[in-house]
């Protein structure tokens, strides 16, 4: 039976989801604060490295909603001091869900337990532990300044707290999250001109400022020139690195891809690649960007599909021939999440390994 | 800002689109049932039309809990009868949500708003007001029994909840609704073997026990031979009407089909029409599954689609040209809800006509 607390934390892990792949190297973590009544004053996520935490952004909203006043605070150290001197018992009563165990150490952001420790809110819910050495330790410091802490912990409640983790997990353990994405419409076709929406699309660019590298095949320089820019991010913006697949090394076609519009965007460095094996796919986070076939050269170095499925149909021809060659692949995934994007649906897939 | 309430009934709501298309001609209805504290004492959906209204299944198991009492009751007067004796004020200081305003008339089952009216909770939370002539005014009923009713009536809140009313309201407004199912992978794959989750299949044949009838191309006869039945159902077992849509009316083309196995299953109506024109589709709900073929030869007689978005990849050829033949058509959609049935996810899809 579905418990309040799930709830209220499904909430929260459906609004992380909705930043994931843009927090990295941190993790995707969202929080709200709820009033003794139940009233939901404040539901956030943790938006980008460097920015304030999930939590702590959701206790400035819930303090500006309980004092009906605007800080306009964006640095996470003032947030953290502003929040410790004005609170004023505003949170004695309150609790605090938080999709991720809060992190106890000076990172880019000085500790979320010790902020919690002063404003003493009544109970913290946490879906997942933080077992990362230096910033764990989160709710013993909760338990000492003698707050209720409560780790949800059935079998599917961790299993949809770790889900959240996993691109974070992945970069921490293996030091890469080699992620492929592609739009496509509701009969597969993802080849025929624009097929995502406007927020689909400035999800992508916000996605591009943070990644180490995009990679992309030959094939897709020569059919859509692209720029490959993140003329769209609503983050600041960064053009990503481009590594090129291309098997053909002919000085005909590696002056062809020369030619291309990305090249002339300026700050970027581009890897020209003519196997799998000289890409550089054991470090960073890496996002994919192609059709099946790429797909398919890459399938062992893919950590996660992101899949942008647009509501529309369109004649076209699509041929998954390149599948072929990847027998030894077995072609299962799992589905994380499913995260709507506007009109988009975001499809969020783990490969199973056999 | 979500609301607690919005939080609630969106559960409701989630549950109530996992019978979707099984409760026809009924809408689908989701209900909950909340302690003073805010504990989820029980989370139902109406599952069968003559079947109990989720509000009363709700009811059942919140008292089921309270008392730790298992009824085993499943008649729907049986369980108004008991709920409305055994009582004894449970229900006094809950709250109930529910997608659809309670019922108000003797139906296939005895009035909600009569049962509440008696029950006397605290509070009722709505979704869509109930429109429909005889089954309206449940809400007046409560004010008149001095039950508190809340209506969620912001733009969205009404838009989720009428969305998911949508089938019910294809049928009873238009006298038909016409469903476009098909099962693919994520590469858009609909032809290779097995495609989707057992979950996916028991859904796919208990559909098949209410339809009207199901459409099928003489294309799939061919190749895939199909019985067509509801071996999988966990529903009354009850096998659908065939319609067959073949092009060809040559006698050697009748012939073969009426060979097909689904002729040999017992108490079937089978038609075959050489045209759009001789399908029976302007009354019932008639359940369509094919490829983009079928789907482009009968597009304006579509009044939703549902695909079943299975987590896997393989080699195939997929040909969309038939789609060439529907310029006509404006081939957008509006996703009205995405569903997680076990592996697959299902994605419910409402043509944008032009």
């Amino acid at each position: 039976m579905l418990t309040k607390e799930q709830l209220f934390l499904s909430a929260c892990i459906d609004e992380a989801w909705s930043f994931q792949g843009l927090t990295l190297p941190n993790p995707a973590v969202g929080a709200m604060i709820i009033d003794k009544n139940f009233n939901i004053l404040s539901i956030k996520a943790h938006q980008k490295a460097g920015d304030a935490h999930a939590e702590v952004l959701a206790l400035l909203e819930a303090y500006e909603a309980l004092t009906q006043q605007k800080t306009n605070l964006t640095d996470p150290a003032q947030i953290h001091e502003f929040l410790s001197t004005h609170h004023n018992g505003l949170f004695y009563d309150k609790t605090i869900f938080v999709t991720l165990e809060p992190c106890n150490h000076y990172g880019k952001t000085p500790p979320c337990a010790k902020l919690l420790s002063t404003l003493k809110p009544k109970q913290v819910v946490i879906g997942a532990q933080d077992i990362w050495g230096q910033s764990a330790g989160g709710s013993a410091r909760l338990k000492e300044a003698k707050i209720s802490t409560l780790f949800l912990d059935s079998k599917a409640d961790i299993k949809r707290a770790t889900d959240l983790l996993y691109p974070f997990m992945c970069l921490k353990n293996s030091h890469h999250f080699n992620l492929f994405k592609l739009a496509m419409r509701i009969n597969g076709d993802y080849k025929s001109g624009i097929i995502s929406c406007e927020a689909s699309r400035i999800f992508t660019h916000n996605q591009r400022t943070i990644a180490t590298s995009l990679i992309i095949s030959g094939n897709t320089i020569r059919h859509d020139s692209p720029t490959l820019d993140c003329r769209f991010a609503t983050y600041a913006k960064h053009n990503p690195n481009i590594q090129i697949l291309t098997k053909d090394s002919s000085l005909q076609n590696l002056n062809a891809l020369r030619n291309a519009p990305l090249f002339a965007i300026p700050n970027r460095e581009v890897l020209i690649a003519h196997s799998p094996n000289d890409l550089i796919l054991d470090s960073g986070y890496n996002i994919i960007e192609g059709g099946f076939g790429l797909f398919a050269s890459l399938s062992h170095h893919i950590d996660a599909l992101l899949i942008h499925i647009s509501p529309t149909l369109a004649h076209t021809q699509i041929l998954h021939s390149a599948l072929e060659s990847i027998h030894s692949y077995k072609l299962e995934f799992e589905i994380l999440h499913t995260t709507q994007c506007d009109k988009d649906t975001l499809l969020w897939l783990k490969p199973i390994r056999s």
